[in-house]
């Protein structure tokens, strides 16, 4: 099976795909500044959904979602941005902790793994 | 290959299976009242048990699992329920960190990557 | 497919091969004394060499890789080992969060899943 780097970079790639399973870099949102945790998680599942198409995969073919929350108190600030995302037909399997992250201004971080397919 | 959900829900699957890789959702206690770290983490494996029986897999064939504790301190703890649950002659990749939980009442949570098989 | 484990123990693994696909347990320092995050950080990326050459694999083949730093801080002292090591031509995902560790002298954890292939 071939292997599929996506904008890789010097330090790591923000996606590979091994055979039709695809492997996200921990995403946070690029633009932190005035925003919650509602915004940032949106900007990171818009990040997800773009990684995903150029990888030939989308948001139905989830398989599982690692959820990192600086504050865990969050947790239903960033299930509002979730629950108006996710595929409610092909939900994938995911869990969610606390982390703080890269840096004070990132709070939510979401890693997923997906298939291939549309 | 096909995507398999189990007990999907609307914000999340309980496992998906992609071909014959199984991804659980990560699992904390159904019943946390008055139980300590080695109780939630019987509760979690039995759990896991029956997701990977509904998936087609079993604990002999789990390939990696992360193990998140509210608090590090409980480490013997939690290993008191694994030791005498996990597949000594089939045990799994495993990683264990703290981090705090989508509420303070759970002390432990557990996420396995499996292959389907009896 | 078969599973094929590598130092297996009563506990854990230290790597589970499933077909092509191999999952690493968590690897931190095996000596820590007087040690800082780079340094630790070298030490487990040479146990994660020897690990993936032993399942048939090496570092150009890593899909993804999950680092646990103990304080967040420490984040620029962790890339200094990563940066000197990963493979610039075959990055993988990567995420970094921080969780405290199994034992306070524990500064870094790294897990990583990777391809067979050399």
């Amino acid at each position: 099976m071939t292997i599929e780097r996506t904008e890789p970079g010097k330090r790591m790639s923000q996606a590979v795909a091994y055979g039709d399973t695809v492997y996200l870099a921990g995403q946070v949102a690029a633009d932190t500044v005035g925003t919650g945790v509602t915004a940032q998680t949106q900007q990171i599942l818009g990040q997800i959904d773009r990684l995903l198409h150029t990888t030939g995969s989308d948001k139905e073919h989830i398989l599982s979602a690692t959820v990192y929350l600086a504050d865990i108190a969050t947790f239903a600030e960033m299930n509002a941005a979730w629950d108006a995302w996710v595929s409610t037909e092909n939900p994938p399997a995911r869990a969610t902790v606390e982390a703080r992250l890269a840096g004070p201004e990132y709070l939510v971080e979401i890693v997923v793994v997906a298939a291939k397919g549309r």
